[in-house]
């Protein structure tokens, strides 16, 4: 049995390439959600969406979120009827007062639908609204998250970390935002200051989370501070980290990120924007993998290998990687 | 200056060839909304939606309903997703403690978005999005409306009955459902005991819409019971009809409704289901427009004209001959 930690694109890169080291029935997989927000009344995770779609086979692996060969049409026609009516575009945040009217999960994250700034596409859209709905009618978002990923027909367990609400806000020099607004509306321009993961300390770890943090767990080269950050600090598991093993694979090629804001986002968190980071970052790490021409160096056991994830056979080669690493640790 | 009271389709019917009779920019038409409900998030107004379309330009005059050429690409994907989840079809409302929480709009008719029973379009969705993010934003539904009215360059004014939940339940054999479900789910099937407008004594009618109908008012060929009716148990309306002159066309060719429901309907609510019932439908009518062929017969002023509209011309010659009922009881 393995556990990953995954956000939107590196963990979910790795897991293309996880059988060959991991069985599918034995995997699962933590989700973060500290990205989720609500807009125009839908219920977006993010992270957890990439998951659903890998796992149908219908991501799109251009983008790596939102589903291949899809349309944008009711989109496209927000920003139309927007513009048409003089309705501003941009994120626009609800009011306080509407934050958590009808549902406390929205809380720090909800947005106005007009304009729509995300780019939900047609079919991803009835994923949203599904997920919404049913948590209208009382589900959990980890329940409703196991009801999507049978409908995509999973193998791997998906779990959302939480189901209460964690909003992953970015303290920047033009102002606090969430980092939806700071990453898709931005384009993580503003300069970051700090990190705030609001209501992370009463949010409960979703049912099964602690249980699968007993089992040997990989990090993927996910965002340490906002894809993988919110999930340590949930109470328990950083605790529950300290009792595994744990493997953690780099998301850097020495100073730069994959993919994503993850530079200036370790920087603003007071931790060195490269693979040495990763040992401030996850103090609980029994070992590491870092790419074959990374000259950091750790107090614990690493191994090199070429770390980029072009296609499922480099993820296949980094899983090898990462049970070799286990196996030593273990 | 003229009202028309509208329904979702014998008065936009009869609307696309007013402007033969009535200046465009001197007319304003009042909208039912006791059809309206939220379902998956999205507060949808469908005869006011029509009325959108249809000023726009953009109606599938197929239907008269829904926007020309749309696709259905998430009303699709919302189905596929239900039945691979294993989860119901069908209208699903949300539990009575759900069903106002974060808008008292929705009271009474809020359905989940599961498999998504009514068929809403991938543009049209784009409208109900914006409609409902306006609501949470704080505009009343006729703000929303009249922002979405400019967007649709609509020249008529477009005034939704009220601002506040009125919704048209239907008492049947099978028990009480909303109209939405009696007719869009189960197709009118189930037989009707009788239909209640639940929150019409306590609703008021949106500002302009009692001034409104100060103007000469004519009740287009719309169903008298569920499209017309709402707007008559709204305080202050009744009266103020009382007070205008009010030219009703009917909705029948004999005892056959044009379409709709409006037969079954009228017998539920104890009128003759035929052009003679309008007399008890409508106390305050001043005068009546009929078939060529129909032979009722009325206490009041009646003209009789070719009441099929199947074209603006069609439509053209029936408000000529409205123009022409006005003119005899002005």
């Amino acid at each position: 049995m393995v556990t990953f930690l995954s956000g939107g694109t590196g963990t979910p890169k790795l897991l293309d390439g996880a059988a060959a080291a991991f069985s599918p029935e034995e995997t699962t997989v933590v989700a973060n959600t500290g990205d989720d927000i609500e807009i125009g009344g839908l219920f977006v995770s993010p992270d957890v969406d990439t998951l659903l779609f890998q796992g149908g086979g219908v991501l799109d692996r251009e983008t790596w979120w939102g589903i291949d060969g899809d349309t944008h049409r009711t989109n496209a026609a927000l920003s139309d009827i927007a513009a048409a009516a003089g309705l501003p575009d941009g994120p626009q945040y609800l009011s306080e007062e509407r934050q958590t009217e009808g549902r406390d999960l929205a809380d720090w994250r909800r947005f106005s639908g007009v304009a729509e700034f995300m780019t939900i596409g047609d079919r991803d859209r009835a994923v949203h609204i599904t997920r919404t709905s049913l948590l209208d009618e009382g589900y959990t978002l980890s329940e409703a998250t196991t009801r999507l990923a049978d409908a995509f027909g999973l193998t791997i367990d998906v779990l959302p970390m939480s189901d209460d609400p964690v909003a992953s806000l970015v303290h920047t020099d033009e102002g606090m935002m969430h980092f939806q607004e700071y990453w898709v509306a931005r384009r993580g321009e503003p300069t970051v200051e700090t990190v705030e993961f609001r209501g992370s300390s009463k949010a409960d770890p979703a049912p099964g989370v602690i249980d699968a943090l007993e089992d040997t767990v990989v990090i993927g080269p996910s965002n340490p501070v906002t894809s993988i950050g919110p999930m340590l600090t949930l109470p328990g598991v950083a605790d529950a980290l300290n009792q595994s093993t744990v493997v953690a694979v780099s998301p850097f090629l020495g100073d730069d990120a994959f993919s994503g804001p993850a530079g200036d986002l370790m920087s603003a968190v007071n931790a060195d924007p490269s693979t040495e980071g990763l040992a401030t970052a996850y103090p609980f790490a029994d070992a590491f993998v870092i790419d074959e021409d990374d000259d950091a160096e750790f107090d614990r056991p690493t191994i090199q290998t070429d770390i980029r994830i072009d296609s499922s056979d480099d993820a296949a080669r980094v899983a090898r990687t990462v049970e070799e690493a286990i196996d030593i640790v273990d």
